[in-house]
């Protein structure tokens, strides 16, 4: 027992006051679901962009943080007066910008439930069930959209749940250097050998970062260009580079492979791209970061065609497949190439379960060393819209999808710019670019409807992605009525 | 209006009947709250480390995703059933290993409502609160923390939430690249300068694995000596080690300071680093990710004497401030080093408000491009316990890691190993490594408290970190009467 004469330590009272009480907590907890419902049912009557100019928000909030308590009731009180108007609703039925960042109510319960059990998972011991649900849930996932078995965590490869698909694809490229360096890069780094990475030029921004972020530069991205028409990567522009690279002496290391770029929703062609680089042990890293998704439904897998041969995948969950962001799942064929590009084992963390091998540390996965129970809320997810019901809300954005695109060749004034693409439509007024952004920019600011634009082939282009769960075709149609009223405006 | 010709795109009606209803939300939101609230009442009859074995979590699953959706009760069902038995409890009053991710209930209510907005901040224009209540809440932290002015968004420095500390020494050293290049490192890479990294040899495993990231190597990394008795970094070491490098051609890029080692709490000098690299522009980066958010308490903030003088700070409330992981405060006092060294500028988030330059955006500060709504538990918290409320919970942890101190002190059978550092007390038994060991090892498989290890000058030595919000003074007592009985057992 605790040696008496030692006295007790006074702990300040205030400590404990200061946390919730269980009851309070549920009673909070129960007002924030409810603000959360009555949030989502005042959606459909608010603007979608935010209406704030900067330092609007900022100004409506105190200087310091307050010296003693408030009730969380303030808190809540505050989202209303402070946050929702300065919000961009992207739960909005009527949010068609960028892509979806779709969320539901399955994935938000679930991530409550991450974060009433607020486990750190960074290595399976010090939590087992983190790293043993997310196994569970990424082979689920892979088998749903056809993957190949071998990013079953069964075999030398497996997946896990990234934060972004930045970051996938970054830890590809950690992969790809570590596997073509045999482990120098890890020791010595990236100097001496002239690394070269190469992506279309629709290939997402993230691929130019990561090459920064690994110490490459911008520069060893060599971008490759694209078939004017389905602005899909030029395949043989792709063996043109490659053999000229490799004969002045560089050393290509990896290729990003689009399937579904970020402008269009262009589709590279992965098994062609695959079979020209093979002969350079090039990794290919397909990023499907939005398009992914869509192969739980069979007839939506034609895009991943060749992905046998890719070394890496990554599909955001959090953009179209109604999981709360951040949610962005990653497989690889080889596990050794990334865990060796990122694994160090200190002291503290030793432990019998990872010397014996038998189980998979997340930490070296990943950037980060802590991380909450990221798959509890894929789980919920797939459990409880099973695989029926994702496939009914991927087809659902597919057929709105097609109904815009209908519309748009119906209609004398625009033109697609591009075939549609799973559940994004581009497009454009034919009078031109000025016009076609003054149209977007007058139903944005009208508040009816959230667009973004692109270039494509250098010329402007709106672009309309469907994929929240709450958007109905009624919705589509009113933001096709807000883009024709703003189309007659523009003398359309 | 649509044009009448274009049929209406039957949407499968499965689509919509697969999300749940806003009433069936609210049921199931309650549920969820009210299963968290009884996880918590039942954490005190639970073992604290989990006390399964590799595989067992996983065998309780089924191989695929279910085809039909299952109603969300059937997951909390399996929380029961599956996931609390593999589940080491963090949130369990005795948890006093690693450092503690405690969490609170207005943080995970906070969070939840940041899951329910749903919104994607990856920049100022996609959802303006989502970026501005960030500043706000960081500007009132590091008032809290008695941080510089420097660091405040309204001057040339700036604050962000990162994920976890080790992508915040990540995005310094990124940072300190990119001014000591001169922005070429973001061009054309690491390669052709010989950069070296210093940290002292207790400096947290990040810090090595930041330098792989970055391509520069675990080499490029130069451990520097500590005190044998502190713990804290032998400073002229460090500049001997910087003049030999310097005569030898290397060039000196970052040092860590560690502002609470990871295994005793030790503190670096960061007024006397700083004041050693000086002369060779060396970015001095602070990782005080578990001692810093102790500067809430004035008392508490001699540690960081002296940080007037870095250039970059990070600390954890998702360590000890009662912040659902994740949440990592970062803050640079010259934010064009870390923006230049990771901003994109697509065309697709091309936009008004940052052309204008009045806004920050968000995506430049961290690897990942979309972020959600990161703040809304750092708010929650600092308003709903308020500076006296955090500062009560600190001074908890830290009276009841004197006691332990105290206890470990009148018993002949143990000694500390290092001075208690805050809430960190790091102790052996006299006997030996493999008697420490095993008392450890036999307090943790009794499930009664859970403890970790470290080594310090070469010999074992058992961790306790109080922290969690749940700990009182009869945990620490349980705790230590756990630890007298294996020193019993070891014949102590
Ligand atoms: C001093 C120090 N720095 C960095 C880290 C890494 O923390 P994170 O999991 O947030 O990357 C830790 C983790 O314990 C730490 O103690
Ligand atoms: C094709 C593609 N890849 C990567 C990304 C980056 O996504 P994240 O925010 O998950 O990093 C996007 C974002 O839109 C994308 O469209």
């Amino acid at each position: 027992m605790p040696d008496q004469s030692v006295p007790d330590q006074s702990v300040p009272d205030e400590s404990l006051r200061a946390h919730m009480s269980p009851e309070e907590f549920r009673r909070q907890g129960h007002a924030t679901i409810d603000w959360i419902a009555d949030y989502w049912a005042s959606l459909d009557g608010l603007p979608v962009r935010a209406q704030v100019a900067p330092g609007d928000v900022r100004g409506l909030l105190p200087p310091s943080a307050p010296e003693s308590p408030e009730p969380f009731d303030a808190v809540l009180a505050d989202l209303d007066r402070v946050v929702v108007p300065g919000l961009t609703h992207w739960q909005h039925p009527r949010f068609f910008a960028y892509f979806p960042a779709n969320s539901s109510p399955a994935a938000i319960l679930g991530d409550l439930v991450s974060s009433g059990i607020g486990a750190q998972g960074m290595i399976w011991a010090t939590s087992p069930a983190v790293t043993e649900v997310e196994q569970v849930v990424l082979d689920w996932l892979a088998e749903a959209l056809g993957l190949p078995e071998a990013y079953r965590s069964d075999g030398p490869g497996g997946g896990v749940i990234q934060d972004t698909a930045s970051t996938a694809t970054f830890t590809a490229l950690l992969s790809a250097l570590h596997r073509a360096s045999g482990g120098a890069v890890r020791r010595s780094g990236v100097g001496g050998t002239r690394w070269r990475v190469y992506g279309s030029t629709q290939a997402h921004s993230s691929l130019v970062k990561a090459a920064m972020m690994a110490g490459l530069g911008e520069d060893a991205v060599r971008t490759i260009d694209v078939d004017a028409s389905t602005q899909a990567m030029d395949v043989d522009a792709l063996r043109d580079a490659l053999l000229e690279d490799v004969e002045a002496g560089l050393r290509p290391v990896m290729v990003h492979v689009a399937a579904g770029s970020t402008s269009t929703g262009a589709m590279d062609d992965v098994a062609a791209v695959a079979e020209v680089v093979r002969e350079w042990g090039v990794w290919v890293h397909v990023d499907a970061a939005w398009a992914g998704v869509a192969a739980v439904c069979p007839e939506h897998r034609g895009h991943l065609a060749g992905v046998e041969a890719a070394d890496s995948f990554v599909t955001n969950p959090h953009k179209w497949l109604l999981t709360t962001f951040d949610c962005s799942t990653f497989w690889v064929r080889d596990r050794a190439a990334l865990t060796g590009a990122l694994s160090i084992l200190p002291e503290y963390l030793r432990n019998a379960a990872t010397e014996s091998g038998e189980v998979v540390d997340y930490r070296d996965w990943h950037p980060q060393l802590g991380r909450r129970f990221r798959a509890v809320k894929l789980w919920a997810v797939l459990r409880t819209y099973g695989l029926e019901g994702l496939r009914a809300h991927v087809r659902s954005g597919v057929a709105l999808a097609a109904r815009v695109a209908d519309l748009v060749s119906a209609d004398d004034r625009w033109e697609l710019v591009t075939e549609p693409s799973l559940s994004l439509v581009v497009f454009r007024l034919r009078a031109g670019d000025e016009e076609t952004m003054a149209a977007m920019e007058a139903v944005n600011a009208s508040g009816e409807a959230y667009l973004s634009h692109t270039t494509v082939e250098g010329r402007a282009a709106i672009r309309l992605a469907v994929g929240s769960w709450r958007t109905t075709q009624a919705d589509v149609d009113r933001a096709w009525a807000a883009l024709q009223d703003a189309a007659a405006g523009q003398g359309g």
